[in-house]
């Protein structure tokens, strides 16, 4: 059977749910209480379905159960990719009480729950994360969408979950590329609030490289409480909300840069994080020493420490100028006053964050 | 200068809005207190552009506006076509605080408000209907979206403008044939739940037909103010809101068979609500008088009163049962307890909708 580790609670309101973490969740927990018609409809991608569809079925006993099998890729979240989700819908003539459920990483998740968000204009949807960092990110927020050749994330909606399931189990066939990808999103919640949480990754960051379930039931735990409460204070990213974006501003030019899916979205926030550390420095809000903790940190997660090869100044400038961030043509920024303790400015001295991007991309 | 003929604001909490009913309003009234931004894009299509996007650009003094203009035609109301828009607003980076302008009929005004609501997980925007069916009806209710090749607006979302800016003039350029589709969805609201306002449209409707202005005024406002009661109860179509379809699951169908676009969307409700009519007569809910007068109102807007030939009771089967007022594969209807009260029903005798069906299907 299964073993609930820990267990919270996103409060917004009438759209409040549970996250539940656990091991052995994947076949065992009984899931139907939170679908409310007889149609379920299960996303899932060609790497993640083999794995896990079995057990995710077998978690709404007496539904009506169908799937929509995506190709697996950042590259292919777009609308064509999206459409087989609607078209699957159609085919099988899925109502508007049926309920949609998200099984795999980011991407998978993102799509099925815009899928759910514009379905007949909003159908309920269901979460189960397969990766680290979709578990720590996508969890909690209600942030949906898909890219658009000319920026990430530009398409999508809010759209909150009914519940979210996190097994640590699914993490057993992560690589370890990703496992390093999804601990960027958690050292990222120490860093902009939490500096005892810093502390603990510390202490734990081996342990969680090696999967071990009690740490990844704990890391998950506090990002996604950490992740709830910036949330809770600002659903629709109106202020506090953007200091989740913490290296991401950096990090989706990185992305773009090299091409949706070359770089995982966790190695370029590792990477954007690292620059927006070290243009804190330079900016003097932080001091030397915490930068050197917070590289440390990163580099022993095993993420990245610089950008693709070739990528330039102008590279990061251009694609960095349609970030959602931004207001009226100024580009927004997310930097630390200190370790636990980020803000967005747009007063960054341009100065620094010219010295930040040479540093970062001399050869 | 211009002149307001009549005001009136949709309730919907921190959602509510105001909506302008006037003559000469295009070109005049200063439209720049609802827009935060400095960013405006006007979403057109290539007949409304060359008529009136000049004078909409002049209700936005000082802002930067940028426009992207659609091909015409309910066809068009596909992924492709919205994409255009999105890749206009990127190309032109256009940011978060962007307010998106609608600047046409019912397609126009679904795509610009799907794309409001999509563009970087939502943006404002202001809806400038320039058809008599759109100033009715897509004023009132938030409901945005694009076409299935499986369903009619089976991709959408709810999303409120901040103003809708009525300005009967423009309906002076308007086809003969597209003032009676207007005039179907007029008609729709005395049937479902205003016996009085069937009463003044019966002394009305040459005058209508005619585009006195006057006359429209108080017709759009009655019109507006009906579905925005009916709304203001029932914001994501729970309950009450589903009687705004009479005539719209029968209407779909024929759309849907004749093919997007060779229908008026108007007429393809006008034969469908004279459908729903005929079957309220059959489940012996109205009587053949009360039949004949909503019949004969029908064909005094100038409707068609028939299905495109050769279009079977099969055919509309196939079709219905892909309908959003469906809950779990079972048939559902709006059908009317008397003239001027409408509700929802899965209960119509099986009988007597195949009774229906082969009476306007019969050459």
């Amino acid at each position: 059977m299964y073993k609930v580790l820990k267990e919270l609670k996103v409060e917004l309101g009438e759209r409040s749910y549970p996250i539940i973490i656990g091991q052995g969740l994947l076949g065992n927990y009984d899931l139907t209480p939170w679908v409310a018609g007889n149609q379920v409809m299960i996303v899932t991608n060609e790497t993640v379905g083999p794995r896990y569809l079995e057990q995710a079925v077998a978690c709404f006993p007496g539904k009506c159960v169908d799937v929509v099998t995506l190709p697996d890729g950042e590259k292919y979240k777009d609308w064509q990719t999206l459409n087989l989700i609607f078209d699957r819908l159609l085919e099988r003539q899925h109502s508007r009480q049926t309920t949609l459920v998200a099984l795999g990483g980011g991407v998978v998740g993102d799509m099925a729950g815009f899928a759910a968000a514009c379905y007949q204009r909003s159908v309920p949807f269901i979460q189960i994360p397969t990766t680290l960092l979709s578990q720590v990110d996508s969890s909690v927020g209600g942030k949906t969408g898909i890219n658009h050749p000319l920026g990430k994330n530009m398409v999508g909606a809010f759209h909150q979950p009914n519940i979210v399931l996190i097994d640590t189990d699914s993490l057993s066939t992560l690589p370890a590329r990703e496992v390093s990808a999804g601990l960027a999103e958690v050292i990222k919640y120490g860093l902009i609030r939490d500096e005892s949480f810093l502390g603990w990754l510390e202490g734990n960051i081996d342990a969680l490289r090696r999967l071990e379930p009690d740490a990844l039931g704990e890391a998950i735990y506090r990002s996604c409480l950490c992740k709830a409460e910036v949330v809770a204070v600002d659903e629709r990213e109106g202020g506090l909300r953007a200091i989740l974006n913490l290296g991401h501003t950096f990090g989706h030019a990185i992305e773009t840069y090299a091409g949706y899916g070359n770089w995982l979205h966790g190695e370029a926030v590792g990477t954007g994080m690292l620059m927006a550390s070290d243009l804190s420095l330079r900016e003097g809000m932080i001091g030397q020493k915490e930068h050197e903790r917070a590289a440390a940190l990163i580099h022993r997660a095993g993420l990245p420490e610089r950008p693709p090869k070739g990528m330039s100044p102008e590279d990061f400038m251009s694609r960095m100028a349609v970030d959602k961030k931004n207001v009226d043509g100024r580009l927004r920024l997310v930097l630390m006053r200190s370790l636990g303790d980020a803000f967005v400015t747009a007063d960054a001295a341009p100065q620094n964050l010219k010295d930040t991007l040479l540093e970062f991309t001399r050869s």
